[in-house]
């Protein structure tokens, strides 16, 4: 059956179940979601459960779109907008995109706008015809949050042209005889960073992740056969926006792929970030730059947002569901259900099935799963980590020994994740007077990542949400946090008083933290503080493994020697990653047992040694595969 | 460096090397030979040594070609040549071949016309200016060696063509940084049947078989990416003829594949002789055929033959040497060596480690193999076979205790291998006196096979070798048996005495076999004795399992059933492959043990409990690899 075909079924479908009285203008796939233009918006919004329902028979994503004919002007939609919706509710834009019809409304408090189930939503529908999407004025400004949902709007004819370029692509018609599925490794198996996995069946073929390795030059293996033609691929999906998962996502773009981006709304703004922020810092180091701006903005263009739980077809015979993944904002974990009940394969990308201050613990309640392929970051026999409260009370220590004898903590930190866990930390001790009252600077993307989680409170758990949505309860907004934007206050700060800083990049392979560690290792009174994972071949690992003198380039400087006198201390109750135990528990608190793990993301001994104890406990087939392997599920 | 570029250096070298009064007109790659064409190839010929000097330094193989400005007129060629060769050496044909400058004799007596240390074939060179190829006359008609021979001789023109296009490919420059080896299962893993495996290199890709599955429509899995596209496939290797392994080849010419086949002589010969029958058979019985005679002489055309032992480049980092496997005729086990010393994949084909009667034992005697990619046929725990004497004492038996009673024994066989190799057994023990001398009737293509054996008697063991080379001691001129070749002549044996039929096909998955089956099997007073390994899904296997009605499709005819009546009998002695017991062994007395073994061609338990055996045993990395599945060496 061809597209055409399969879409008027459809559409004769949804003549048949909807009231007479609506009109149905046209019906499209839109990305993986069936569309539907009618002339009555009014009469759609009225009864909530019609699309439900049409979704539930169709077992497709189901949008309404009003024709354009009945949109009203604007200003007049505007004007009625702001007379519906209670002032309370704090409207602070809106924007009109006549292409989708869609009015798109930025509150203080979206709720008020949203209305008790939905009411207050069909009311404006009724009236001004356009649909409505709602979305959080971010209690701390976010410029590339607004940059890139600008760009979105900019681009909105061509978003259109693309999704309807995808959906006909998703719902194609199967041409395989063959039932089989696949992955093959193209990084980060036996190894942190460049991670990528390729998911085939003999219909489809899915990239999942595309990152950059730490450290090193090396990445994923995209020019291989099986990742052939780059540009026939028919899904990338990202589980969350770290550039060791990310980061050559815009790569992809320009080797031909023209594809969709699944992905969460958190991450698709988080990656823009720390892509953007990646070619600034190659560009500054004087590094081969893989891609540009340009690649980023393609990758933002053409992203589709998926939010945790929502099933979706990404291929003919592929449907995806993420599930949240505890790791950072918007991580997730890929569920991949293939065929009609054949085969569900998920990738965990890195998770955090224990408890941090920012998020709920990961998932692991799919309802079935026959292969997982997870992270084993900490997954080495010794790899047991002390509780959440030592590393605090070390961290609290650390800062007041430090500061009290005149020196400085660093603090290296990914911008996204481990910086935002550890800034709740430290203002809670502070607060609680455990923890010296010191300035805390951040330098960075640290700043704007942060600003990122205020907008999307929705993926924080509720605690941290609660208090975000009360201004002067909003920990991120506390008054010893301060900003270093530029490379006065950077030397000053160096120069100033006792203090801590918090600094990107996390494993001390570029970015800001290289100024401060530069100036301020020789000195034995400060303190170099590592709270996150530091992979093989950065200058992170080096200085753990206890090198009492490092090199390091300096942009167009030359290479000099520093030489590390200051304190080294590692802290590791903070990972955003399981630790063994808790990757053990994972997989025997599943209700659903996999028969098949492979170990991914982790040195080479401790996906081996993860893999052997998972089979050993569980009598599950385990692998820990190298990158380049390809192996079958059925 | 491009080819070009390359070629010139060579140039250069061979200029300074050889002496100065030799000229050199040109110098090209043809498919992986260097060729020199000369003026003075009576130069080159007076001189022995410079060649194979030549070919040492520049670790090519080095051919020397007359220009054509000094060939003499063949007809006076001709006459020279029967004037220098003695009489008794027995020349039947001389053909020329102006595109290579090369005059082919073919003789009784072959090491008259070459002489000693090819003497002869220097003074002739002298002479004449053509350089010479000497082949044997079959001392057994064979239609099919004849017609490959001249088939190739027709197309001289294009196979030059095909040979420079080839060797500027294998000497392009290599273009990637990147170092890794790794094999892709597309067809015989867990399984036996459709054998074909990938190896792939970062500059290069490189085919090892393709064979059909019998009592099966699967095939290789051709259509992955990782074998797309197959035109751009480097080089395609033949371990041997069996269809298992050769069958789906002419497809790969069908697929747009124009590059070499990489065989022994035999194995092009016996290659062309069943992938023809195949396609007889199945138009006969009206199943699909995957491709037509055209293909087959597309496949014949880009043969490139390998003597055991000559190592061959095949592509700009991969080198192929073909050892003797003691399977079949020309079979052989195919040794990449991959980079300069980086990496040395086996891929042992079908082999036989253990005595027979046609072939010396298969070598292991590898200088270094890394990794090993074995057959496990009989590779289960239980698969020890019984000795080669207690199988011949049992089939004199059943020879014996069947025609006495007045029944027919039926001995399904491949054309080529088990047939000859009981037809030897047979041969044997009716001369001296043990079994019962009644007629031995072949049919399907046994009698061509075996004249194909008569033309290659140097893949031969010496003991056979030196009965053939004498008339009246060749076995396979006995006056036992008796060739069928036509219907009529197989209605009569069927009506007719006691006697031994043998036929093929040798899973009774089509065939000549089936019309005696059909018709012998309901009669209790005969017997059906199995010799060879019979396949899952084949008719024989079912056989063998005891069935006692059996389905049978004949041609146009509707399916009918037959009942099983017969008497079944199965002999494991004569088989040509190594029992488990000579596996293990195989590993054992290897003097360079690989790191890793792959266990292939094998029912599935078979495959597993193979590797894990030789793991415990060796201690070395084992795995039982899947179809479609894809394995990392370095």
């Amino acid at each position: 059956m061809s597209v055409q075909q399969t879409l008027n079924e459809i559409r004769d479908r949804i003549i048949e179940e909807v009231p007479k009285e609506i009109t149905i203008s046209n019906v499209e796939f839109e990305g993986p979601e069936v569309v539907i233009y009618t002339e009555d918006p009014r009469k759609f919004a009225k009864d909530g459960d019609i699309v439900r329902e049409l979704a539930k028979k169709l077992r497709k994503r189901v949008t309404v779109r009003p024709n354009v004919k009945v949109l009203s002007d604007p200003e007049k939609a505007r004007n009625k907008i702001k007379e519906i919706v209670p002032d309370d509710a704090g409207i602070s834009n809106i924007y009109f995109d006549s292409e989708f019809g869609e009015a798109t409304v930025e509150a203080e408090k979206p709720g008020l706008v949203i209305g008790k189930y939905g009411s207050t939503l069909r009311e404006i529908t009724e009236n001004i015809g356009w649909t409505l999407k709602v979305i959080r004025k971010p209690p701390i400004e976010t410029p590339i949050v607004q940059s890139v949902r600008q760009y979105i709007r900019a681009q909105s004819e061509e978003r259109k042209e693309i999704l309807k370029r995808v959906g006909r692509k998703i719902h194609r018609e199967p041409t395989s005889e063959e039932e089989w599925v696949r992955t093959t490794h193209l990084g980060g198996s036996r190894e942190v960073g460049r991670s990528s996995i390729l998911l085939t069946t003999p219909e489809s073929r899915v990239l999942v992740d595309c990152g950059i390795k730490p450290g090193s030059n090396q990445t994923p293996y995209l020019h291989i056969p099986e990742a052939y033609p780059i540009s026939d691929i028919d899904a990338v999906v990202i589980t969350h926006a770290h550039l060791d998962h990310s980061g050559l996502i815009p790569l992809l773009y320009k080797y031909g792929y023209e594809g969709p981006i699944y992905c969460t709304a958190p991450t698709r703004d988080l990656m823009a970030l720390l892509q953007l922020d990646y070619i600034d810092i190659a560009a500054r180091e004087s590094d081969r730059i893989p891609y540009n701006s340009k690649m980023v903005r393609e990758a933002t263009k053409h992203a589709i947002l998926l939010e945790y739980g929502e099933v979706t077809d990404i291929a003919p015979d592929i449907r995806l569901t993420l599930h949240n993944a505890g790791h950072i904002l918007g991580s997730s974990m890929a569920h991949f259900h293939i065929g009609e009940g054949l085969y569900n394969v998920t990738v965990t990308g890195d998770f955090n099935s224990g408890k941090s201050r920012l998020f709920d613990s990961a998932s692991n309640n799919f309802p079935r799963v026959e292969a997982l392929i997870m992270e084993s970051t900490y997954g080495g026999a010794q790899d047991n980590q002390p509780s959440r409260r030592r590393g605090e009370d070390k961290l609290v220590d650390i800062v007041n020994k430090t500061t009290r004898r005149g020196g400085k903590v660093i603090i290296p930190a990914f911008a996204v994740g481990r910086s935002q866990e550890t800034m709740l930390v430290i203002e809670e001790h502070m607060r609680n007077g455990k923890m010296d009252k010191v300035p805390v600077y951040l330098d960075g993307m640290i700043w704007e990542a942060t600003a990122i989680h205020t907008t999307y409170p929705e993926y924080l758990n509720e605690k941290i949400k609660n208090r975000i949505f009360h201004k002067e309860k909003n920990p991120f907004l506390s008054d010893i946090f301060h900003r270093v934007d530029s490379n006065n206050m950077r030397e000053e700060v160096i120069k100033g008083e006792p203090c801590v800083i918090l600094s990107t990049s996390g494993m001390l392979n570029g970015g800001p933290i290289i100024q401060y560690f530069k100036q301020l290792a020789p000195d034995p009174e400060n303190n170099l503080t590592f709270v996150g994972y530091q992979a093989e071949g950065t200058l992170g690992r080096r200085i753990q493994k206890g090198w009492d003198e490092v090199p390091l380039s300096g942009g167009n400087e030359r290479t000099e020697s520093v030489k590390v006198r200051l304190e080294i201390d590692s802290i590791e109750g903070f990972s955003g990653h399981s630790d063994r135990q808790q990757l053990i528990e994972f997989i025997r608190s599943m209700k659903s047992k996999p028969e098949k793990v492979l170990t991914v993301h982790g040195d080479e001994e401790k996906c081996i040694d993860l893999a052997s104890t998972l089979y050993k406990k569980f009598h599950m087939d385990t692998l820990a595969p190298k990158n380049l392997e390809t192996t079958r599920y059925i």
